[in-house]
């Protein structure tokens, strides 16, 4: 089968090179002429520098993958696919669009009788050996037509014992990708893991901190008007040894996960972790996730939680602090402390 | 009637003229001799050098007053007071104890026939002015001795108008003081009393943060990879005068506070509160207050938050928010953004 | 001055009769033609039964207060009027409309050449007596034009003792009403109100629920496998009357509130509120402020946990738990109980 | 190696099958004469009727594991064998215990020469097969000298790949048991281990939570003065397959975890998990945590958020949601409705 991909940063170029490796072709483009070029070598990979020429290479009814930011720039390539490609090619929007821009892509190419498939991709770096996780929305028969890119681009069944019940034939769930239901359907559940994942990563972004400062009652001076005394600084004397208790919650603790997986690498390289500033990017999903918690109302404090302790590690907290200590002035002319 | 003070600091200074004031007199004591010669020039005051010729100038039964820092300080006065008072002194402890430490206090005192009384009391630097809201517990009979004090130090019934249906008798509550319950119970609604001061002051901080940030639409750039673009720029176009917005909420609105009274002073002295750095000290009840919600298994997911936000504020959360970049570095090849 | 209203539930109702106390007179109306009724017996107040009638009632240039329930129902009044009212004259949204129609609305006007001023208005039932805090975005030559309506309707100086600092002449904002900037800078300012309104109660509110259990000692049983048993039950033996400490709280405290006020009344009516079931609503502005702080990428965790509290009120987070629980299940074998 | 177990509920039972079935020899005790003769079968256990009988059995120095409920019964446990063991005898505690009563345990002990282990210990129902994750403190040489029986119950190295960087010699961490530091240190591991837990947990159940609500577009009536309409219905229309979903996240997404595994399979059997009421237990080491961040001073919201989500799913909530529908009904005469 073909495949056309459009944009080659690191996760466009890790597909392509499992697609291939699974013996499809690829048509791949990218803005950048050298990242095209860098996929060179492999002959089920033909290199182009015009989505025209994209167009050109592939055989209809064509499917093309479009890897490329959300938002404005994934909106102009959308753009131009429609005034580009055929009626009943399929575009796959894999990228990490909000699924409310799909509904509007997905008008803009049905206009032309393209299908848009909206493509949650999930496996960040390291998707190209493990198989990226797919959640897919949009017409089923596209779908249907598109499933072999997406069966080779999943993990597979084998990538992890099954679940005790499931039986027999092996479902799209099982392999990795899942159609999850029309226009958008596939970037909700998409964001709705990466609120998940922003939850859990923050739950051991903070347990960690706690054990970190188990030994505070070894450090902390005695309080003043301003400060409570730690009550029981008998309490506080652990050294824990972080990297060691990451790497052991990693077999036969409840936690066991691949974020821990990660974390454990990561502090095995760099104990303290001195080479971050602790200044936590967040990158829409997040934010998608709690505005549709607020939409739904459902309570979805964790994951808000999460978001928000991301924009303090920015100081976007900065007014709101200054008030509270302007405030403390005001009623208890409590000056602000230098260092506390 | 005599009152003896221990602790002319801000509050215990202005205690001791507000019962002057109203006709009582005082026999005053601080560690510091320099504290206790500027509370001179009134005859009603009289300044002693040791807790013992404090005991000397008061008739028995009698009532001291303690106003020192909370944790070890209150406690070696009260050790030290178990020594020196007779059996049937009352020690008002009206610090920021813990409630905990009254339970220990009490007993310490009660072992040589002395009562004490817990007394939470709020007012800040304007209470001299304003009267001090007390919050009371331990022995009813020897709050009953002590509180012709109490209605002295307490705003008094026409600081606020009567709430409808409360005709006829002032009740204690009305004056401005309440016997809470049994020994801890005043400390214990005081601490509860400044969970619930984080929580508001919380809520307005980030009210006005929100405020603040109403221009974002015209100061960010455009997303990239790491950062999702602001959705919709257009709705966040204005510039709002923070201190005349919180001039206007000061009447008619639903959030009218004396919170709000303070935070429009300190604005209209400052409107962008350059002044102060944010990092806002706690002083132990908001974390007995959430530690209470914990114990007792009632959610206080705001007041808590209020908590959390001023850790925050003084970079507490430093190592979690490494472990996060360093998470997101692993899963996706993340950098953290220098500015961002 | 004239003043036409759209609209007679409680607070347009109330608004009027505040306007024509004032000296001014009011052409009045309202789909339901007994609430039109309901306002006869004033001289300066005239009932209509159409929107035409109401324009015929009224001397150009004309300004119009529609105070019905936001969304479709404003928008279809909106939309009469642009096509009732005639260039130059003003309409002014009074209720609680998301400012983002706002800017919907005023286009729709503003291809007529009729101004609106969108108008937060704050004080729910008790605003008859002590007027509104009013937010008011839009042009500022129509808010001149309809600034004594403003005048009339906010609570004026003498609401609230005059801040520290500000002397001479009095400002708008000291008078309650405020011009906050541009369409929809009213609502967006009555929104972060609401917010904070949300937060402030939420703070009250779990305080008293932490004093209502502070008797958690005397009541609870020893733990089992699934329950930690109270550590401490000692500490938790308090009856506290918390009709009186909300009382004694608007006295001297630092949470003097409005807020408290009424929590006062609501308590001294009804000491348990046995007959609230605790579902609590909410109604547009407290989800707005939370999306406004995600959009902006400030945190709010105070404003969102309140937020979240009322939507867990009404068990929308059931199927989370039921969740929880299957986890719980399926690791520990954990059964739920029944009645914890 | 001998082995003595106090406690055969399924986890004292479970950990005496793996140290068997790896050699060793186990002499057990339950309280309960049952549980003692369900282990019967295996010549390598020896059931018995008392401590002193346990005792008699063992080979000094003994390695005695105390698996029973955290509180008072473990208390009841050690002070027992405080004076039936001899000096040079160690005790492991593998229950939940709270940290700071190991100290107090561990003072019991040592006054007769007794070593106590504290030994967090997690892998639930499936640790039989899986190995248990076991987190030790105490004295180092008490650990060497048990340190075949942690290694026999933990999982062994192979239970997960090893983490990149790390080759040659297995570490203690690798195998899934580490001595994490002296008295307490083990469970004040696992204590954190499970507040990451409950995080974990939340994070996962509220994005489901959100994914079941996908379809309120579909479901909500138009909203009333109580309640805001929905803004864009359009944009929750979907009907998400739930336990499909957990299947498919498990393989390629960032989110693969243990307990998205067992949520998989509870989902699996029960898709919309009628039979669970959602009321969820905690169960002692959530609260501890959630008191250790704020004994430490660092900010724990996701960690706190999950154990108050527990709190009010147990309707804990109820007086706080009571007083906030007061005031709604106070400042704007809000009834409440009844079903919502």
């Amino acid at each position: 089968m073909q495949l056309g991909m459009i944009g080659l940063g690191r996760m466009g170029a890790n597909i392509v090179r499992r697609v291939v490796n699974d013996g499809h072709e690829c048509v791949v483009y990218d803005h950048n002429p050298d990242a095209v070029k860098a996929m060179a070598g492999d002959e089920r990979i033909t290199g182009v520098s015009s989505l025209r020429e994209l167009r050109d290479n592939l055989a209809a009814p064509r499917v093309v993958w479009v890897m490329v930011p959300a938002g404005d720039i994934t909106t102009g390539v959308i753009d131009e696919l429609a005034t580009t490609l055929d009626s009943g090619d399929i575009v796959i929007d894999g990228g990490n669009s909000y699924y409310r821009d799909d509904m509007r892509h997905s008008k803009t190419l049905s206009d032309k009788g393209i299908h848009l498939l909206d493509c949650g991709t999930s496996g960040g770096v390291w998707g190209r050996d493990r198989g990226y996780c797919l959640m897919i929305g949009g017409d089923q028969e596209a779908f249907k037509h598109a499933e072999p890119i997406f069966a080779t681009v999943a993990p597979g069944v084998a990538a992890a014992p099954r679940t005790p019940g499931r039986d027999g034939e092996v479902s799209q769930s099982e392999q990795g990708y899942l159609h999850c239901g029309p226009c958008g359907a596939g970037h909700f559940v998409k964001m709705v893991h990466n609120g998940i994942e922003y939850g859990m990563m923050a739950a051991l972004a903070e347990g960690l901190n706690i054990l970190r400062n188990a030994d505070i009652g070894t450090r902390i001076e005695k309080g003043d008007a301003e400060t409570a005394p730690l009550t029981n600084p008998e309490y506080y004397q652990y050294n824990i040894d972080i990297p060691e208790v990451t790497e052991l919650w990693r077999r036969g603790s409840v936690i066991e996960s691949w974020l821990l997986d990660l974390t454990a690498i990561a502090l095995h390289e760099s104990p303290t972790l001195t080479e971050f500033s602790g200044r936590v990017s967040d990158s829409g999903e997040g934010r998608w996730t709690a505005i549709a918690a607020i939409d739904e109302g459902v309570p979805a404090p964790v994951l808000t939680s999460a978001l928000y302790s991301r924009f303090a590690s920015r100081r976007l907290d900065e007014f709101a602090d200054k008030a509270l200590s302007a405030m403390r002035k005001q009623f208890g002319g409590h000056d602000e402390k230098p260092g506390a």
